[in-house]
């Protein structure tokens, strides 16, 4: 078999037969194929697509190229959520808690936040204390104690999508539904769960710009999953307002905290609701998506979820006091708001953009070694459609540096834009996929 | 300007400007774009195409990254034929002589054979003492005072073609009509001609297979030559059957020899002269490509094109006895022919095995540094649409080793295909495109 008579194959629109995506993946991976012949190989697959065989076959050579999660010593159904990465999204704080109160184990490995995208493990420690950093056995020690445990990304998952992740990011072959549903389903199956729930973002601060697209790789992810044996679901969630009001490490979490107690962002709490919803669902402990719904609120609504959070963020070495008590996070020292100039209606927010701000207040990473300023970031006081006036505060910046809060809020008043026409809202689900 | 962007427009299928086209060609000249990075882009123009500008800016671009020769010391218009290689060309070896005998410079770089096709160096290698390793000096006073010279290439022409060749060869880019005709094109606007006369194949033997994409590839390279101001033609000309009746080195030469003594194969000259034609024709020296096939003519009847060979083999160093009597040429030792094994009609020859043939006869290089043996090869007595007799010979084979005899037998048995019926004859010219 040659390398390149499969790129020629894949050039003329042909379908690779399993053996020669098996040669491709183990030859990239050891190093005998070259860089120059894998990035030919994937502009052809980027142009000429993969059907549903070759990429399930191509993830699961990815995900067998390093290390398998054995989740076997946790006790009942494994579930994973994976979300493509939102501007504002902390719906996996608030939905562990919600979902291990109803007795599903959430082992949860997570990365840390690049570019203008925050990550769980930033989030939760900016709670003082809070260590990521756990032993395999009190991982899955408080996995089956607690419900619920969160550790930075330690194992080998997938080395053949990280080196290949790496080639595609500087030959333009990212945006290819096959290639970022092997890229994202490689990892979550090599990770172990028997259930896998997936939330693709929509919308101007989403990857997938519009809802079809989104679709069509939820749709692809789904039969991956499916076809390697574990029960998969996707829904489509917006992505064009920044999710929930907060943005920002601490920000963040104090918002999934008050959704904790109840107090959740309506928009927020419908994507919270409608992922969480298919993780009790799908792990066998609600016989529909709607009947999981109605447990998930009992567990906001008896303190159950707020109480397991707490007990969690105790259990890995946090200050437990800030979850009952929120006054204790110490914000940005310069709060400032970001007035309207005009009348009108809020017609779009970039989400994006946001998140580029809170970057430069120093709440995000734009290199892998920047440290992180917990206390800052933005609150978002006005949504699309909404009505504001001249002088009302569309939102709120904390900042620790005045010249950073400047640049921050030149680039947040570019991601408002004030019309003078109301606007419908957007949806938060635009569909499920099964 | 960065080659992501690049790369990223032309996966999209979107034309690149002439700006983006020089960065690339400059970048992956001086080493600053890695192979990883060009051989992604080289796949989306093989998959997405190049229009007539991008494909003549391209070339420019190609062409000009190392020397572009200076062929103004020679006096006259400078023509140039180009042929994309065929198993049994040996029509420079006639065409050159008879055009320099109507007052047209033929300065010939030439290049040495590799793989199935022979090259014209090699052949004129065989007769013993010439020499193509000319000084610059030199090599224009002989095209100046006879008309013809003919001498190895040692100008650094389109190094960037040279380095991109090497990439598409490892990265199944070649067959692309766009890289193709700037791979060529680059190499002839450096040469210096003013008068581009290209000879594009098709058939089994040849590069392109069919009729249609030959003609597609000339049209690319007519207009490239045209936009770059040079006047262009292309002739389609038939590779199925090997051209003439001789391959191998000593064997074509000879068989151009007697070409010039006006006993060369029909078929033969019915490229020869249309090919020679519009380098007449387009040099100017008669006001349509008949006038300049009757001048032509005339040159072969009255000797002089024979003549001019024998000055120009001569001037090189050549025994210009075995112009005169090619009885000198020592040919391969053992002599078999090759029979048939039933009654019936040639209905296939497969002009590329008769090529292998010869070439594991000694009379080509599998590897660069091969060394040729200029006296065997194979004469083919039998052309597609000929009768035979069980037990006439097919073809005769020349050789100076007995086990490669055997070999080359059995690899040009499998060339012919003998069928109960008669098909037609291939016609020589499919085509012309200026």
């Amino acid at each position: 078999m040659r390398m390149y008579d499969i790129i020629d194959k894949k050039k003329l629109g042909e379908k690779l037969t399993n053996e020669e995506i098996a040669f491709f993946v183990k030859g990239y991976t050891d190093g005998s194929i070259p860089d120059y012949q894998a990035s030919a190989l994937l502009m052809a697959i980027a142009i000429n697509g993969m059907d549903v065989r070759e990429t399930t076959e191509l993830t699961l050579l990815m995900a067998k190229s390093g290390e398998m999660l054995d989740l076997s010593v946790i006790k009942g159904v494994h579930v994973d959520k994976h979300s493509s990465g939102g501007v504002g999204d902390k719906t996996t704080l608030i939905i562990g808690p919600m979902v291990a109160s109803l007795g599903i184990p959430v082992a949860k490995m997570s990365g840390r936040g690049l570019g203008h995208t925050g990550g769980t493990i930033d989030k939760l420690e900016s709670i003082p204390g809070f260590n990521t950093s756990l032993s395999k056995e009190t991982f899955f020690n408080n996995v089956n104690t607690l419900g619920l445990a969160v550790a930075g990304q330690t194992a080998n998952l997938a080395p053949a999508d990280k080196k290949l992740y790496a080639l595609r990011d500087v030959t333009a072959t990212v945006s290819s539904i096959p290639l970022i549903a092997a890229s994202i389903m490689s990892k979550k199956l090599a990770a172990g769960a028997d259930v896998i729930v997936l939330d693709v973002k929509t919308g101007s601060g989403a990857f997938m710009k519009t809802v079809d697209s989104a679709k069509e790789l939820a749709r692809r992810m789904v039969d991956i999953g499916n076809n390697a044996g574990r029960k998969t679901f996707a829904v489509i969630t917006d992505m064009n307002d920044p999710l929930g009001i907060a943005v920002g490490n601490s920000l963040e979490v104090i918002e999934a905290i008050n959704a904790l107690k109840g107090k959740g962002d309506e928009k927020l709490m419908e994507v919270v609701y409608k992922l969480a919803s298919y993780m009790v669902y799908g792990a066998g402990k609600a016989s529909s998506p709607e009947e999981a719904r109605e447990k998930l609120e009992e567990t906001i609504t008896s303190g159950k979820a707020l109480e397991t959070f707490a007990k969690f963020v105790k259990a890995q070495g946090g200050d437990d006091r800030y979850v009952y008590d929120t006054s204790f996070f110490e914000l940005g020292k310069i709060k400032e708001d970001l007035l309207s100039d005009i009348d009108g209606y809020v017609s779009d927010i970039r989400a994006d953009e946001v998140g580029i701000a809170s970057l430069i207040l120093g709440g995000g990473r734009e290199k892998k070694d920047d440290v992180i300023d917990p206390g800052v970031g933005i609150i978002i006081n006005k949504k699309t459609s909404d009505r504001v006036l001249k002088g009302e505060p569309l939102a709120t910046l904390y900042a620790n540096d005045a010249s950073k809060l400047a640049e921050a809020k030149k680039r947040l008043r570019g991601a408002f834009t004030i019309g003078a026409e109301k606007v419908g809202a957007y949806k938060m689900i635009y569909d499920t996929v099964e």
